[in-house]
Formats: structure tokens, sequence, C-alpha cells
């Protein structure tokens, strides 16, 4: 029997596993968690046009189809496991598979993580990558636990993704470090996992940022609002000044720059909030975790979302999240 | 805030959770295994012109997306448990989610299992469905535990979804009642979830057909080979008298009906294998489960697959396997 396409693509593929009982080859793979883990899931599927460019490094787009999952499971503050690929190719291309495996495989040794089953089909390219971790009943950071009196913190340094999208688009120009910046923040983003696991028990919630800080924090407020009783979601003020800044941001109109740090996407930093009698206990887990983390804000009873400057004045502005329906804050087919 | 798409979108499927601990909403689900149960995985990808026609009715598309992940855990052994959907769509259509929705969580509520997760984008209609269930560590039923000797088992009636295809090509002629049982077939496959685990400790090795008995036992053979420490795969002889035969496959030429049977795809029944020893038991795990089985042939050392008619005479044919990167037996876009 010759060495067919499918044979082609599993080679890039197909690795022993070494931490699960049973990973890629048969109907099903087989996962042990550790005994009285529960397991946290998360899913994501990324299609050519609207999550990624077809320019883009096939080493970055392993890259990313796994970060952004993986991102998912710190901001539940889960110890990854395992992942599954599904994949649809519109031609079986050998190079391109091995650079978007390198891509995949570098980042899931870097977090012991196997990849341990998948589907392949011919189809436009599409990504699709479902991850497992596990994490301690009742430790999983939530989206609902946010509380009025809440510091309101980010990891990182959000907004250059959305800054190096608008250099692409025309809409701005970039020198080269900041579009270099800008383009690694978009390509190659890094999964905040080491800090969710050190934020259990410390932070009230977490999410991790996709779709604009502004958009996210929203949803964190819906939940918490509804998990706290209230029929509205809780409020937030958001000081501009406290907004961790970028050296690739600077010397842009403040507009500019507000607008991708509350409404870039692609950012896949934490965003999460303790009790203010919390920040030391906080400030450790940044620590330990080897991640930047700033307080830039308060959760409020509900009042919507107020962004403030320097002297206090309210910002106005439509810090609209990303939405892959809209024509705005995406690529576009 | 108007409501938008995703909302439109959600609405179909976010269902509270009401066996696992988190459902859809937050960054990842939760989902709790039984105490010292391991985590059994499988995951599709399904696209449109490939796997199935833009004409399917969006009901048995639901359905079948999470049929043929199901059918993985039955050939596993495992217990379904829950289920995470990605879903490209190329527009938002109520009618269409609303049916796809119900074919979907009909045969969720069937297998007891719930929808925990999922991502939606805009993009050519895919449909990617990660499925979990537990198994007790070392109970699941592998491709690999075939051994010389063993009786090979089928169950159902596999064929009909080939015939139907082609029929719908237009290569053959099939009456209203067998053009029906074919559609069924291919659009309702019913996953043989109890049979798998009555066959848990009865079975030596099982698989889910979904490319075809010929090229699905040839998994079975290669990994058991190599278990068994051969440096080729098993054999195997079927005898073509015993193959189960729908009344649907009726006054067809005995060759096109031997293709369906043998090359078919799409069948969702288990082929599994059994030591001769434990027929009667195979028999009590199949009336148990309420399925019909057909003991079909038996393995043998590496010796190819030979396919006898009712006087033991070798017939000859090529039962290739469905390759979804080649052109026969798949519905092509």
């Amino acid at each position: 029997m010759s060495l067919g396409e499918f044979d082609l693509i599993r080679r890039h593929f197909d690795r022993p596993v070494q931490r699960q009982p049973l990973g890629v080859g048969d109907d099903c793979a087989l996962l042990a968690p550790a005994p009285g883990q529960q397991l946290a899931v998360s899913t994501d599927l990324l299609v050519e046009g609207r999550h990624f460019l077809s320019t883009v490094a096939p080493q970055a787009l392993g890259h990313k189809a796994l970060a952004v999952n993986l991102s998912d499971l710190a901001a539940c503050g889960a110890e990854p496991m395992a992942y599954t690929l599904s994949l649809a190719l519109p031609r079986v291309d050998d190079a391109w598979l091995a650079a978007f495996a390198s891509g995949l495989h570098a980042l899931a040794d870097a977090h012991a993580i196997e990849l341990v089953g998948g589907d392949t089909t011919a189809g436009p390219l599409t990504v699709g990558i479902t991850v497992m971790g596990q994490v301690p009943p009742g430790q999983a950071l939530l989206r609902s636990g946010a509380r009025p009196g809440d510091a309101l913190w980010v990891s990182g340094w959000p907004g250059r993704a959305r800054l190096w999208l608008e250099a692409v688009r025309g809409t701005l120009r970039l020198e080269g470090a900041s579009f270099e910046a800008g383009r690694l923040a978009m390509e190659y983003p890094q999964p905040r996992v080491s800090l969710g696991l050190a934020l259990r028990g410390v932070a009230s919630s977490a999410i991790d940022l996709s779709d604009g800080l502004i958009g996210d924090l929203g949803h964190v407020l819906e939940r918490s609002g509804a998990a706290r009783g209230f029929d509205r979601p809780l409020g937030a003020e958001i000081d501009a000044q406290r907004l961790p800044r970028h050296p690739a941001l600077s010397g842009l109109p403040a507009r500019t720059v507000l607008r991708c740090l509350l409404a870039g996407g692609d950012d896949y930093e934490l965003l999460f909030t303790a009790p203010p009698s919390r920040e030391a206990a906080v400030h450790e887990a940044a620590r330990q975790a080897g991640v930047a983390v700033h307080a830039i804000g308060r959760i409020t009873e509900p009042s919507g979302v107020v962004v403030r400057d320097g002297d206090g004045v309210r910002l106005s502005g439509h810090w609209s999240s990303y939405d892959h329906f809209r024509s705005e804050g995406g690529a576009q087919p």
C-alpha cells in the first residue's frame, strides 16, 4: 500500500503519549485525571479569513490555535492535560503541515500537554482544538465570582495585537520595532496558564481577553451580577491612567491607544478581580508566574462601566467588543 | 443592547446543565467524572459537501454530527458524559438553527448527555463536536486487542447508507421503501452505545464502522498485529454468506450488495472480536442492548484479509475504504 495522504498528515501529528493512557490511533483517547479532580474543557474553532489571514505563517497558526484554548484553561485556573485537533485542509502540503505541527508541538511541550486525538478532512482551512485540563472541585476561577468593591486587575500588556491589525489595515503607521511587537502579540500570544494556577484561591473571578477588555469585562459583570442576585450586570470603574501601556503604544494619539487597550481583542491576557485585602497575594501570584499585573479599577454595584482619566473625568466612547459576525475588528475574508 | 446574532445562536444551544458542575457560558466547562474513572475523548469535524450534502435537513445534520462521535465512545465501551460544539456558519438562519439544535438535543437527551461548551463563528458550514465519556481503567475496548482465533462480529445492518448514496448518484435504482431505509441509515445512524457498554469484558477489540468494513477491519488487524508482536497486520477470514443483509439490499446484484456491505462507509455499527468461548456472552450483551449481532468470520495470523462465499471459494475484489481525500465513496463538493 502506498503512503496515502492521511499517512502523510498523521506523520506530523502522531507522537506516542507519555502522560496519558492512550493517544491518537484508536476510536477514543483515554485520559487519567488525578483522583478527585474535575475536568475543565474548552473548545475553539479558527477559520481562515476570519481568525487569521491567509498570509499567516503556518507555525504561528499552530501556536495560536492552541494558545487561545490554553488561555481559556488559564482563565479557569485549570492545569492543562491534553488536547484534540480537528483540521480541514484545502490541500495536503507537507511543508505547511510540518511548520504548523512545529508551532503546535512547541507550545504543547512548553505546557507539558499531549495531542491525544483528532480528525482531518478536506475542506476550507479550519482549525478546531478542544483542550482538557484539571482543577480541584470548587477551585476553578469563574466569571461569576466578582463582587462590588473588588479590585479589577489585568495581566501583561494588552492592545498590541489590535495596534498591529490597524497598521496592517493602513489606518495608522508603526515603526519597525512596534510593528514587530504587535505582530508577535497577534501571532504568538502566551497563554497565562501559570498565573491562572497561582490565582486559585486569590482571584474572585477571571476571564481571558479575546474580544477586547470592555467586552470581556461585560461577561464578568453580567454573570457576577446574576450570581449576586442583581437583575442587572455589576458595574465597574476603570482608571485609564492605570492601564498598562506597552512601549509599542507610545507616541500614538491618546484616543487610538485607549481604543487598542479597551477594545483591542486578541490579547489573551487575564482580566480578574480580587478583594482589596488580597492585593499582596495577587502580587505574589504574579511574581510566582513571572507575569506583570496591574490594578486598573474596581467593581461596583450595577451602574454601568465608567472609564475615567487621571483627573477623574469620565471619558465617553463606544468601546465595543469584537463580534465575529460584524465587519469591524477582525480579519475579514 | 439589541439582541445580537450571537445571542440568537446561543438561544438555541444554551441549556442549563443538570449533570455536570458547569456548562456553557464560562471560559471552560467543568465535568466531574465518577471517582477513579478514565476519560474517553473523541472528536470529529463535518464539512459541507464532504460529509454531508447541502440539501441535508438541518435536524438530521444535528443528529448525525453527534451520532458519529457517540459511535466512537461506543466502540471504546465508554459511557457518554458531555460534548462541546464548534460551529462555523455562512449566515445566521433562525429556522435552520432551531432544526439543527433539535436534532442535536434529541440525541443528546436520548443518551443523557449535555452540551457543555462551544464556539460559533462565521465561515463555511462546518460542524465540530468533541465528546467525552468515562470508562473504568483497563476496561476500554481497544482496536489492539484482537487475537488469532477470535471470532469477528458485526452489529446491526451495514450497507444501507452506501446503498442510498449510490441511488442518489444514479448508479442504481431503489424502490421507495429501500431508498427510505437507506436515507434513514445515512442521516440518522444510531450509535451503539449500549452494546459497547455491554461488551466490556466480553469483546477483545472493537471499532466503529465509519469508512467501510474492510477498511476499518484493517485498523484492528494492524494495531492488534503490532500489539501481538507481529511485524505485519493480523489476517481475517470473512464468510460472505454470514454478512447480515437488510431487506433494503435484496434484489440487487450480488456484487453491489457485497460492495455496500464491505466498503460502504457511514454504517456506525460496531465491528468487534471475541474469543469463540465468549459466544454466549456476546449474544447476552446484544440481548441486553437490544441490538442484533452476527458472527461473520474470524481473526487469523498475518495472512491478509480473505472473503469467501458459501462454498469457501475466495472472492476477489478491491474493497477499498472510504478516504475523504479521494474522489470515490463520499459526497463531493
